[in-house]
């Protein structure tokens, strides 16, 4: 067995909530498997902030540097949301952590499982067999570029901005993932209108070269954005930068039927970061009813793409899978036509998938 | 009968196939509630280019000055799309005009007619009832700002920035529209990570003091792009800024079955400028299958909206509503499933519609 170090980061609302059970998943895979992973906890964002002032205190930065993986959470908080003259600000934390520890692409899988066909709003006819891995770019961007206010505060500015580096680096991930699978990646800009989107179409024109193998279409973000709903299927994977894979990839979640399904997996030159793609959800945190899959199936991500442990990952997807077939569902997920769902709370649910881990 | 000067500009692509049906159903109304409508052509996009090296001739934007209303197409066209690095560019010129007219409104409005229930992916239980009006702003954001290239070419950035009073007005002018409607405004943005966003809700936040009759609601433009698929009921009207009105707009046109019935009207302290929100579609174009729809129900809107002329307005909106009903159908808007539709192109359509104006 092999032995690793895991830094869990609950994070706010849902997030506390959920993360417990990608960490029981990962306790039990261990377990049946005999590896060893040593958790340990770090705080940030609000809860953060509360504890400390600080959305990302140094100790959370330190834990993760020295962590072989990462299971977070989520992030935010109504307060702020409510009051955007905060300079203090819980998603500061996780714009930090992920420029600190060089996390520059953030792989966004959507795949519908067949019990959920009928959860989505969008039509079973057009879903089925949709499968799509977006690369989203994660450290570059209006995210991190300049942010201006004037001293009168009557005007606001980010700067988006992006460097050639930036662009290739997750090309070429996009490119060889892209390879694995069907061989077509369709990269998303607004070229017509941005300057950094044309820089970003001549760059990855350029790298398309390196892979004559894959067949690349350039897309813009309207038409995609589009797209994606009128024809899921026609995408392989999508490469493009943080504002409009942030964008697209909650946009995607309807093609699994909720986001609640949806993991992610942000990697780099360093340690791998795993999180649900939702938010902390306020209007519903506190309330038991979160839906975990998604916090178990970054774990899983976490197992293939970490630690390269392929088979115990799938293990916890046919667990999942096994889980919605027994007609197990959250809220989320539940399809209001049939009678034959067993709606549970969050940990009903994670308890479910336990059980058909062993 | 009033007496009005309409400027066409049919520009690039499909432009050129569908906007003379526009035209055709404004000469029809004319003659029909013994309105004068006189027109002027206008060169605007890659058409201009060609035939003058200039995307908006100045001669374009003296004619638009003196019109009553302007009758737009689409712009853009794939050399450019393929070829980041030009530098005279077909959207620029209607970047320019937007700007130079003070165009800073962007009205989208998105209903589905009844008879277009199938066509969509999306669940006709979801869509049913769905009816929206985005206002999206059109004459600032990462549009209009500074661009930068450094000379080595391997560095580009477009600046994000909001002024306070641009956002004030396009909030008045959405909250006026919302109190006609169900009374409800939510407001998108992504205040949790922009500078510019969190001017936008603040002001946003300000302007709604003075409609408290008004619901309204912020919500950031991932979760956004989620919930207008999951639930488009939910939204009355929505206030957006330049680029997430882009890339939400196009994604709603989803609702609406298909992107060729969608019309916009931008308006602001002068004239009004009426488009389809499909663009130049060069897959398509000369093919002579391009959905006239978006252009007719553009001309609708000049009548409503720059004319004041309800009656008239309705009258068209009326005839394509019963030539859907009668089962007319340009490709886009084919229900698949059904064998009862008359599948025809762009003239075969526009011809229906004049007939049902008759
Ligand atoms: C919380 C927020 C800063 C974050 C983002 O926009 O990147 C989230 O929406 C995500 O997609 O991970
Ligand atoms: C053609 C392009 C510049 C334009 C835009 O992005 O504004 C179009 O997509 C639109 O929505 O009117």
């Amino acid at each position: 067995g092999v032995e690793k170090k895991i830094l869990v980061i609950p994070g706010d609302g849902i997030g506390q909530e959920v993360t417990a059970w990608g960490q029981k998943v990962l306790t039990t895979i261990a377990a049946n498997f005999n590896h060893t992973f040593t958790f340990e906890e770090g705080l940030m964002g609000h809860v953060a902030i509360e504890a400390t002032g600080d959305p990302l205190p140094d100790e959370t930065l330190q834990k993760a540097r020295s962590a072989d993986a990462i299971l977070f959470g989520a992030i935010g908080h109504a307060k702020y949301d409510n009051d955007p003259t905060l300079k203090v600000r819980p998603e500061q934390g996780l714009l930090k952590i992920r420029k600190e520890l060089g996390l520059y692409a953030n792989l966004r899988p959507i795949k519908l499982f067949d019990e959920l066909l009928e959860a989505s709003s969008i039509k079973p006819e057009i879903l089925r067999g949709a499968d799509i891995l977006f690369f989203r770019e994660l450290t570059g961007d209006v995210y991190f570029g300049e942010k201006k206010r004037t001293e009168d505060r009557n005007t606001a500015s980010d700067l988006m901005i992006y460097h050639r580096y930036e662009v290739e680096r997750i090309a070429r991930k996009a490119y060889e993932a892209a390879r694995t699978r069907r061989s077509k990646l369709c990269s998303v800009d607004k070229a017509n209108v941005l300057e950094a989107s044309r820089l970003w179409r001549e760059v990855v024109q350029e790298i398309a070269k390196e892979y004559p193998d894959v067949e690349t279409e350039h897309m813009f973000i309207d038409n995609a954005a589009m797209q994606l709903i009128k024809d899921p299927k026609r995408f392989d994977v999508v490469l493009t930068g943080n504002l409009f894979g942030d964008i697209l990839t909650d946009e995607a979640s309807q093609i699994a039927g909720s986001m609640g399904m949806l993991a992610s997996a942000s990697v780099g030159d360093q340690v791998g970061f795993y999180e649900p793609i939702h938010g902390s959800a306020h209007d519903i945190a506190g309330k038991g009813i979160a839906n975990p899959l998604a916090s178990i199936l970054s774990a899983a991500l976490m197992l293939d793409i970490s630690f390269g442990l392929k088979m115990e990952s799938q293990r916890v997807i046919k667990a999942v899978e096994a889980t919605l077939r027994q007609g197990y569902r959250t809220m989320d997920i539940a399809n209001k036509h049939t009678v034959n769902d067993f709606i549970m709370g969050t940990d009903a649910m994670g308890a479910k998938v336990l059980e058909n881990l062993n």
